[in-house]
């Protein structure tokens, strides 16, 4: 009877206890403060990218993506991985281009975050004597590596009818 | 003293059973699961989305999107909510716009998912006798809404130098 009361208490307590499936409600609440945490992590990135940006480090903006990250560029081709996003921001610092980021949305779920944000560039195009100024939009997946995030897949395009944000001879 | 068991039993059953944040790498094996889920929708979630928008079908398109989605195509400014969405469809069905969706990676965590993909679109602009092509690369922001993958955030640009994805009056 002892053994049986046993196993009986056994069993319940295995069934009690095993890993249970969060409850929307308790997903969403770790996904707000996730979110929370996350937004002012990002926050505090967007003004380090534009820092590093705006000197020219491009080291420093590459170290910032994933080994594998996908930067998407319009009017031209997707650049992949750490080293030719390196090479690929040259064309900018050659334009002398001041940017700012401003995140407009940010949500979170454990290692796995979007930005969506406006962003503004001013640059100077070879033989322009004023800096000129393109302004738009864009989204960010980022993902959370060894507890830092980093840019995974980076897209923008313009607001402006004719002016597309790439570097100067791919533009029309 | 059976009091004092039943109440260390309870306490016990009680720290037992407490909600557990899973090991990184239980919640690793839980998103390569979702991950292959929403890849499968996703994939026939763009399939769906090119047949109504090469059909003309602007409510269905429209739909597809969350209430509050922000739709960020080239050289135009951003576009909120499913009605906007849907009006800003127009100019892509007068082209006989002919669209085609490649989801190239898919990552979800519970109600958040990011594809990258890219695109090829066929249109026929105002005035001309044949078709011209555009493709390029996209991003978009899934959002898991009552058992639903919705397009939260959609943004893309072209790869080509001269020709941005965008309404013909807007285009250079």
């Amino acid at each position: 009877m002892r053994v049986v009361a046993g196993l009986a208490l056994s069993l319940g307590l295995a069934a009690a206890c095993q890993p249970k499936a969060e409850t929307p409600e308790q997903a969403q609440a770790r996904m707000d403060t996730e979110t929370t945490a996350a937004r002012t992590a990002i926050d505090s990135l967007d003004r380090e990218f534009a820092q590093h940006f705006n000197q020219g480090h491009a080291d420093l903006v590459a170290g910032m993506y994933t080994e594998q990250a996908h930067l998407m560029p319009p009017n031209m081709p997707v650049v992949v991985g750490r080293d030719a996003i390196k090479t690929g921001l040259a064309p900018f610092f050659a334009m002398k281009a001041e940017l700012k980021l401003t995140a407009d949305a940010v949500v979170a779920n454990g290692p796995l975050a979007v930005e969506r944000g406006t962003y503004a560039l001013s640059f100077t195009p070879p033989g322009a004597t004023a800096p000129m100024t393109d302004t738009g939009k864009y989204l960010v997946h980022w993902h959370l590596i060894d507890g830092k995030w980093l840019l995974a897949d980076d897209i923008w395009n313009s607001d402006l009818p004719a002016m597309p944000m790439g570097p100067p001879a791919k533009n029309p």
